[in-house]
């Protein structure tokens, strides 16, 4: 076991660190995007665009583990490349890094600008400290544990998160904009379940449509880091989505979290966290578990406080949608 | 009957004061942007948000108008709120404006920066400008028939569009990132043909799902002219709609036009005009059909030129979905 001890203090000088490497990373993403765009003239397309995302997934990753380990040798590290090439040490309770290099590799493969990089920290098992870094639109999110999140826009003042003041209670799904992906496994048993569960969160149930809880609307954004956010920011209600992988999600359950939103797992993770003091925060299990079910922060109405109205809505979600497993 | 005619040179000129018009009008959103954040803090969400959604649009549109009327008093106008308000004069061959004053309202409400203002002009019943500009983002796009179309980001140079120089083959729909929406009419016919349909597109022939064309995803962006813009752009490949209106599509369709994509109407409407030599170009039935399918520019393969790909990736789209009507 490591001795490293992170201190507030600490966390904040790799805060630092982390966001100079993501813009770095950002500059190689772009630099990345620029090159599949100029294969898409080769007729041979398919063969080009995907070496080229896998390419620059592995420059990105290779690029961010070499400074993570110049700067810090004893911190760890779990990021998707390393982990499909069969790297998959158990998490311990050393300082980790978990990195997802390109999030949104579909949207970046087209060209589409909802694609970032997220890297988080795991220290002690849990999420402390996230940056999400869109370098199309040149976006960053920030969060460490404790010490609040934040945005800024195109090189501005860090705004802190949630950007409303008073976040706006949510009193039924019927309110909400939901972020809900289509995710890799299409297969009929999972499919079927994802588009029952749209259908009745879409529907209304004054004009047919039975269970139906006429949603605001849906939303299908297609990267995941990037959901978290904007989740946090205010700018979505709630996203639900069933086969992540922890280096999509780390960097943004601390934003999220330090934003006022809570994040919980599976459909059976909720009911059995659900009157426990923790529920709402980010654990290991939740991390490592696949399934997530986020909601932003909610004002103190005069009938409940946030907490128990995100989990409200929680409950409500998850009476309306089914679970399913993915490959 | 106005004797206005308008030269290429006309056009010219109208761009940059709709350019101007367009930054002025984004103001104006942020400002209600903000507004609709602060009243958030009120308990009374609901009636707060809908109230200033619906003040700040009637806003928008009021300001766009006046400019218009004041630089072009012999131009007619179609604007949203006007048209709620039963102002319904139907389209002549005199330069009208055609106008969105906020396309992505539920985006809007909710502080998701995926919202535009999109400003078409129509001209002998056929748009000929488009501007669409998201001031949240600060991305520009404009477009004059015959004289192409450009995006501008944060205030960098116009680049043409597509983005891509030589757009790539799309072979399948197995290969195309397609944006569809779940709209505002949920009712039981609609829904279920909009969820049957998706359903299909997304799902995977080799793993259950019968007609499955497992698409290479799909995106729910909550805004009709930022759909046709991102297609115009290369960052969608494909976008279909059922009920949108003619201010939401009329600069998106001279935007996309000019970028080399293609629009066509409904399934009953693409196989009547799929065989005549104006096929994919804007007209005045896909403008006021409310039923939208556009597939970006794609280059000459060895087998085949564009717009036979275009014609053709149409064909199996409107094989695997439905039609279906909305109130």
């Amino acid at each position: 076991m490591s001795a490293t001890k992170l201190s507030a203090d600490d966390l904040k000088h790799i805060l630092t660190f982390t966001v100079t490497l993501a813009r770095e990373a950002g500059e190689l993403i772009m630099e990345g995007s620029e090159a599949i765009q100029l294969a898409g003239s080769n007729v041979d397309e398919k063969k080009n665009s995907v070496d080229l995302v896998t390419e620059y997934d592995v420059r990105v990753e290779e690029l961010v583990k070499k400074e993570i380990f110049t700067t810090y040798p004893d911190f760890k590290f779990i990021g998707e490349e390393s982990y499909a090439a069969g790297s998959r040490s158990p998490l311990t309770d050393d300082p980790t890094y978990c990195v997802d290099p390109i999030d949104g590799t579909t949207n970046f493969v087209h060209g589409f600008p909802w694609v970032c990089i997220s890297l988080g920290l795991i220290y002690k098992k849990v999420p402390v400290l996230g940056v999400i870094y869109n370098p199309f639109l040149d976006l960053l999110y920030t969060g460490i544990k404790g010490q609040g999140s934040f945005l800024s826009r195109q090189g501005g003042p860090p705004m802190k998160l949630p950007l409303a003041k008073n976040p706006k209670p949510l009193a039924t799904l019927n309110h909400a904009l939901i972020a809900v992906e289509w995710g890799n496994d299409r297969t009929i048993d999972p499919l079927t379940k994802r588009s029952e569960s749209f259908h009745k969160l879409a529907g209304d149930p004054d004009n047919g449509v039975e269970g139906g809880r006429m949603a605001h609307s849906l939303r299908s954004l297609g990267s995941s880091a990037m959901n978290f956010a904007t989740v946090a920011q205010g700018g979505l209600d709630i996203y639900w989505e069933i086969g992540c992988w922890p280096w999509d999600v780390c960097a943004g359950m601390v934003i999220v979290q330090e934003a006022g939103g809570s994040v919980t797992g599976s459909h059976a993770y909720y009911e059995a966290a659900k009157d426990l003091p923790s529920f709402g925060e980010p654990n290991e299990e939740i991390l490592t578990g696949r399934k997530y079910l986020v909601v932003r922060a909610i004002g103190d109405s005069e009938k409940e406080k946030g907490r128990d109205a995100q989990k409200r809505i929680m409950g409500e979600f998850y009476s309306t949608t089914v679970d399913y497993n993915v490959s």
